[in-house]
């Protein structure tokens, strides 16, 4: 069973991604969540506390279901894996809409709320690391400026497209095959030498 | 002098900017505008009509300082076009940032607010076209297909590298890069023989 401070992220990624980040209140996330709100000012001290841990928290549960390898499964190659980690957030599944709410929501909301920013362009940072590295183990011998870069825009573009997606204009599997062209052609361009 | 209406529509732009959609209330936005509520009402019917029309307003008013030519210049070539439509919504001016915020939030709302899909998703498909057509003037021979994803590549893009430099984590510049790399990237993939 899931502690309660994990139920409270819990309650708190599905709060956000029905009504967002400035529909949060504590009051209903404690009944959302089956607990008192003195239990959530006792882990979390503020309404500010729960927003940077539920962050953290979407953003482990995000790499939870886009590097789960099936057991028994051969290991994935870094191109498989590169795929994985950009292609399993485009998906019409409960949890990766509601996670994608959510991160959504908390970078919108961070353009009026500065006490989100720093935690998030550190997420966001750790994000943009793992997918450079993807990248370098495809392309062993580029430069870990370009690859850092590919990686930037790859990362930009997924939030880009899942925005239009989950607010309705864009469907789906059009998104996942805008963004495999996108990931053929990042990684075509770290195939040349750099001029 | 602005009409009474635009007055409001650039009221609304401004307290969108600054506290999000969903702090948009006739109320203050009739205050903001120096108008009375009933005027609000008499041009915009509800709050509904006010966001739709604020969405349509912003979307002018990106095309004009994203297409002005200097008065007695040459006329741009497509690329140098393509370039300024896509380049000048990554411009640390408060027009651009303003607009841009309220974009990005209008987006960000709709997720939750169906009542603004429709038009959004006009909106966006509108844009796509006019990116589609520039790039379609730089590769005449480029198939349309090719040319809208392409299109839908880069204006997404461009929406999640402006969030980004809007919640503060990502600096202009580096932004504009980023996508002036894209635009070469999707300029050299439309130049090759589609497989």
């Amino acid at each position: 069973m899931a502690s309660r401070s994990t139920r409270i992220l819990e309650a708190a990624a599905r709060v956000i991604a029905r009504r967002g980040v400035r529909g949060l209140r504590v009051e209903e996330l404690a009944e959302e969540a089956g607990v008192s709100t003195g239990l959530i000012y006792y882990h979390f001290k503020d309404r500010t506390g729960v927003l940077r841990q539920t962050l953290e928290f979407i953003n482990d549960r995000a790499e939870r279901y886009t590097t789960a390898e099936e057991p028994g499964a051969e290991p994935l190659g870094p191109r498989e894996e590169l795929d994985q980690v950009l292609l399993l957030e485009l998906q019409d599944a409960p949890q990766v809409r509601e996670n994608s709410t959510a991160w959504g929501e908390l970078r919108a909301s961070a353009v009026f709320d500065p006490v989100l920013r720093e935690d998030l362009a550190r997420a966001t940072l750790v994000w943009v690391q793992e997918v450079a590295a993807l990248l370098g183990r495809v392309h062993p011998l580029a430069p870990a400026a370009g690859l850092a870069r590919a990686a930037e825009r790859l990362t930009a573009l997924l939030e880009g497209l899942s925005m239009r997606w989950l607010s309705g204009g864009l469907a789906v599997g059009h998104a996942r095959a805008l963004m495999t062209e996108a990931i053929e052609a990042e990684l075509d361009g770290l195939r040349q030498p750099v001029a």
